[in-house]
């Protein structure tokens, strides 16, 4: 009931335009039923030309329509042309209103287990298998998928989406439109202990996890509570799956974190930053505004200014990797033979009077 | 009801041989009754070697028979020697053959919720708490586990496993013989987000998932379905545990993924590739069949050769790696510097008249 | 039902230094209410300083009283010191005492689905949707989340939590006061597949997880049953989320892991170690009790001896780490001309007589 196109949406290549601020090049009386890549584009689809990489595509593609961004200087093109700044905004846009996706059926599932201190907008959907517990709160036109749990004294605004299987906990409050995607948790306890000599010693969690609005969380991504204040994704993040978000987290406006990222507890990340897969932070550091990370990263004291960081070692053949590897270790070594030599070198050169 | 052994599944070993074309050197009428390691193996199990380094043990242990390679010349043991080409795979089937695990009863539990236009076979078994949403087709002697949510439009063939809290989503299409472990999150939204300014917005997610036969897919394991063409898993995958697999990746058959490993978008993987525990790849690039990487691998750029490959730094003790870490940021000058030291020394050497 | 504060949990500051052994250095009848850091304290809270970084926040703290060390040496503060040997230890257990947490009502959810061959003890608590199957024993004051599966022959002792949505699987023995956090997955099939030349073939999975008292395992990680032997977790072990431990594993009492980090198949980890976030092991490897790993370690191979150890690459502005990523490609024959370069200058130096 949930996925799947609707039939029948369809737009003239004039009313996509007027409605995504496109200029129309050409004949706009075309029936376009959908969005797709130049490759398999048919003859009532859209497509996109934002990477120039792909541009040989141009010739061959079937699309109806291509939209292009205004330094694109082809013609003589078999399709009609979309004159856009951010083709691949543009394309998005018409995308969503080709697939509006279906309008799901508003009411609490029979099958659902909600309790009655929970508070339940009516335009809310609780589908099967879901549990509310009480002093929930469900805003208008939420969504809330077969198995998902919304714990008590769990909040959330409006047209929130909680995917099949994700689970929100102890009290955590999301704004508007927020998607937890599968299997995501949110509100779990952090991972505080405390060494009491032969053995750890659980600190209690008591904060809570505060999100903004137009967030989105990726599925199986986890999401801990803070341990006396609270783990905060601001407004406009979006984080991908399998990602670890530890307690008394901070992230700033509209961050996007990719795949099998982790950030240690009470790390602060700054707004606009852009972070790629399976880049891990420490704990307890602070990174500015607008920072690039590129994947696998390993960032372990804070960052100061914006700008783009990596770290790693490139891939080798194991073989030759295994003698670089190895001289790594003796790289310490190494530099200070060097400084030596050079020491040697210049005496000789002077010794011998040059 | 669906794990733990089958009590009275026994065999002798001349059974166990000729089921599985395995060499009995010895007596056969021995009654088996269970597969072990050498260590811990009993009177009444057959071990194996398959690795030279566990030879030693050998002499000291217990099985009334062990499983040896052609090339293993050793005798005068206590045990009966089962001759094989490849005894590990000779162990897996006997491990089978004794231990087939029970049979579920056919049916829908009554307290699964499964919608009244879904197809189940009635072979199929769907397990408390299992969603099965309208529009579902469930093939013969599937197993939809406890908790699993299988969503509107998804086909599945014969014989499939979802196992507990996975969810299968957004009209997925799997194979025969496809297991989804317990946590597992199949189709969810890609992570495709357009650049608007000063924010993200969400890039409609189209395409599918496809899998084909014979793939297992880990626990909490997650696999995005395609932006506007499919995800696709070919035939005979093997995916562990929280492995990423972004959208519009591409697996060839029977690739082996380890846990912990990330995929990127769009980035197409050949057949036979071995990828090891905590590897990265970055999106849009190609690999070629027959690939190995070993554990945490970053790649970040095409494979054109199969081969072995890695990359990252050996393990040293903090102390000593701070010393190299330090020096790594100094690589290009040392080279640099390294450079200038040669060239002077030509100098110096013809200056000697050398 | 089972989140969030219970009102009128308060301690007088003498009591809450009598219960947990601190010694009270001035008034003791302040009413105290919670626990918070020193900046965000109230004055009905309890804080501590176990961070010297954090000490000129002593100076504007606003708790009623602030528990230090022995060692620290200032005075004239606004607030009560409370003095202890382990001042963060000490703060755990206040606030514990002043924030229980609900006592769940014992008894069986109506929308919980538990076969009548479970064996529940009454004092637990069974969620809505939770699902336990035939065979299961669950513990005295057990806390079964809702959506939880406690799968058919699974043993927990006292007072365990299984929270939303987690699945614990396949006959896994837990011990008392286990923690196993929502979307953990306990007992999935190990990653055993034997190579059969054009495909693989599945190893069964005969073995179980065992868990001993006092472990806590995060959000969504996932632990393998075993293969042939037991994958074993033992008492007191911290695991955070999203950590993959595989089959035939064996971690010691009292070992933390955080989160990312990864197992490979029958790895044994000794007893005390620490493991940062996304740390990787090897399979087949031994590590000695005591060992410690930094964050994003990757370990090959055995560790012998106690220790702090390290991998990685610091972090670099990208521009500057690609000069230093291809001179890593070059290390081994950078190493080369170095050796030749003190070759050619000892005999320099030689032939001139010096």
């Amino acid at each position: 009931m949930e996925e799947g196109p609707v039939a029948g949406t369809r737009y003239t290549l004039a009313e996509l335009a007027r409605l995504t601020g496109a200029d129309l090049e050409g004949p706009g009386d075309a029936l376009i039923t959908g969005v797709a890549a130049l490759e398999t584009a048919g003859s009532s689809d859209v497509s996109f030309l934002a990477n120039r990489r792909y541009r040989h595509q141009l010739a061959d593609t079937h699309a109806a329509a291509v939209i292009l961004s205004r330094g694109e200087t082809g013609s003589g093109y078999d399709f009609t042309v979309l004159r856009a700044d951010n083709p691949y905004l543009v394309f998005a846009r018409m995308g969503w209103l080709l697939n509006p996706g279906p309008s799901p059926q508003p009411g609490i599932d029979p099958d659902a287990s909600v309790s009655a201190l929970a508070d339940i907008d009516a335009s809310a959907t609780i589908a099967p298998r879901a549990v509310i517990e009480a002093g929930a709160r469900v805003g208008p036109r939420c969504w809330i998928g077969p198995g998902a749990v919304v714990a008590a004294g769990v909040h959330m605004g409006t047209a929130c989406r909680i995917d099949a299987n994700a689970s929100v906990l102890a009290g955590s409050q999301l704004g508007d439109r927020v998607e937890i995607m599968s299997g995501a948790v949110i509100g779990s306890a952090g991972f505080g202990f405390a060494d009491a000599g032969d053995h750890w010693e659980a600190v209690p969690q008591l904060g809570r996890v505060l999100i903004g609005d137009d967030v989105s969380v990726g599925a199986n991504t986890t999401v801990d509570r803070g341990s006396q204040g609270d783990t905060r994704i601001s407004n406009g993040c979006k984080i991908d799956n399998l990602v670890q978000i530890a307690h008394n987290v901070q992230i700033g406006d509209h961050t996007v974190i990719a795949a099998n990222a982790g950030i240690s507890g009470s790390t602060r990340i700054g707004r606009y930053c852009r972070i790629a897969g399976g880049v891990g932070f420490a704990g307890h550091i602070d990174i500015a505004d607008g920072s690039t990370f590129t994947g696998m990263s390993m960032i372990t004291g804070s960052i100061h200014e914006s700008g783009v960081y990596s770290s790693g070692v490139p891939l080798m053949p194991t073989r030759e990797w295994r003698r670089s590897a190895v001289r790594f270790r003796q790289l310490d070594d190494m530099a200070r033979r060097l400084d030596t030599l050079e020491r040697i070198m210049t005496t000789t050169e002077d010794g011998d009077g040059r």
